[in-house]
């Protein structure tokens, strides 16, 4: 028994694409519906083929759904639930995969009272966004984050749980405010920060931008990976979750600066604490196989 | 004709180790001398059987050498200069792999009067340390830069250059405080950051360490790489280079400051441009060959 047979996927970018892959490839049976609002993503994803309909709008595309997806940027998740109000199946699950849930639940339960809302958030991505950045593994050992409100039917939780776990995914069952507690330190910061230095590298008097991208190895590449992801998503992503973003980034400025003047004043002892303590962090997510333990990332060379 | 006939290289980690295997790989004629000062080091390297012979002392070690690296942390180069003085050859060339080059240059200069030294810093390297985790590709197609003293002879920087191409570097001359400037910006500010939000994240009361690993996928687990890199390395490079990592650090201070404002205003736009902006430079990376096209720095996603 399949949790659900005819999904909508509302929003075709990296990670609606990447979940009709994988649905595709571990549920063959169901049917998959898709919509974005952009009219060259649809005709994109015509011509790549991974949805069995794309329709015109978002109303038509989750008409005959048992699940939909709202796969979009956070900051547009309250209209796009809006769109879909008057043709969703009372009967139907709704979810999101959005970054941030505190604000995104609040959005759909205004816009959809009554709704059967479950919001979502598989912990997974790379830097690159569209329809053609999709692949069918990307959620396999990755986590997936359910924050379901209160009163949500524990049938539905299940069903939800039982289709991410097809997609390869681990399940956590989460509050929302914790959520966004936690993804501000593990996510929001990280990009925050790495979008910050990248910046701050390419406004240089003294070095040049060719300079900084001919010695990048040293460290700075990793960091423009992150910054590469999707302007649109990220910018909502600080916004809708403010609070918890502008803590984190609080506690990192105070860190920073204790280092600053660790520097300036010779602490050795202090910088080299720091660094040691820092290794075994590395050394867990890896035990846990939530990161490569190939030197390097695994990046080849040769 | 090949540059060097007789290497010493001090210092048998990752650096090391990697400069040994290449020149294994490339100039397999070319006898190898190594020293370290860790004797369970010199014992794994006999194992390892990368060098041709192991010294006990720094001075036995560079006798027959007519080119010395030496491959130790910034913050020994001049005690490790002073051990090999008495035993240097006049005609050999010194140089050394530190990260920092202004003070490595004056170091040296001030221990070996009259001595051949051309500092080097191949900007390349992997999170790992120690004898075991060298590999004898990994400078190719990485820059390795010279900074010769102006009174450096010509057919010793050239000496050096085939060398280091022999090994898949590709080279260039840098004044040393330009050097350092931009190595701040591109290897040392990086490091420094991401020791900083590694060790922010672990020390949150809220958010359990446990959360932060599990869920590291979402951008965190990048910065744990680099912030796995050896702490003894990286405490003497950023007190060696005190000046400019604490001014390339006010300019990030600065710029995140103005972000963390622009999100606490909700300034949208500001964000959006800075993140379309940074997007460029990964591309610009990838396609200088400083990085993998991969979609998440080529990370198996099975």
């Amino acid at each position: 028994m399949l949790p659900f047979a005819q999904i909508t996927i509302v929003g075709l970018g990296l990670i609606g694409s990447s979940i009709a892959h994988a649905v595709r490839q571990t549920m063959p049976s169901v049917r998959i519906t898709g919509y974005d609002s952009d009219p060259a993503v649809r005709e994109r994803v015509l011509e790549l083929g991974f949805c069995d309909d794309v329709s015109d709008s978002a109303g038509a595309a989750v008409t005959d759904a048992d699940l939909v997806i709202l796969c979009v940027p956070v900051g547009v998740m309250a209209d796009v639930a809006a769109e879909i109000a008057a043709d969703l199946p009372a009967d139907a699950v709704i979810s999101d995969v959005g970054s941030s849930k505190d604000s995104v639940q609040t959005a759909l339960a205004a816009a959809l009272p009554g709704a059967r809302i479950i919001p979502a958030h598989p912990v997974a991505g790379t830097e690159n966004s569209g329809p053609d950045a999709g692949f069918a593994t990307l959620f396999h050992d990755r986590w997936c984050i359910l924050t379901p409100p209160d009163d949500a039917a524990e049938g539905d939780i299940e069903r939800l749980k039982a289709f991410w776990e097809k997609l390869g995914a681990n399940i956590e069952i989460m509050d929302p405010k914790h959520h966004d507690l936690v993804l501000a330190v593990t996510s929001h910061l990280p990009h925050l920060i790495a979008y910050t230095i990248v910046g701050t590298a390419s406004d240089l008097e003294d070095v040049t931008r060719g300079e900084v991208i001919k010695y990048s190895a040293g460290g700075f590449r990793d960091f423009t990976r992150i910054a590469a992801s999707d302007p649109t998503m990220w910018r909502d992503v600080f916004l809708s979750n403010k609070e918890a973003v502008l803590e984190m980034l609080q506690r990192f400025s105070e860190d920073l600066t204790a280092l600053q003047r660790a520097i300036r004043w010779d602490k050795g002892d202090e910088l080299f604490d720091l660094f040691t303590k820092t290794r075994a962090i590395r050394r867990r997510i890896i035990e846990e196989g939530q990161d490569d333990a190939a030197p390097d990332f695994g990046r080849t060379h040769d």
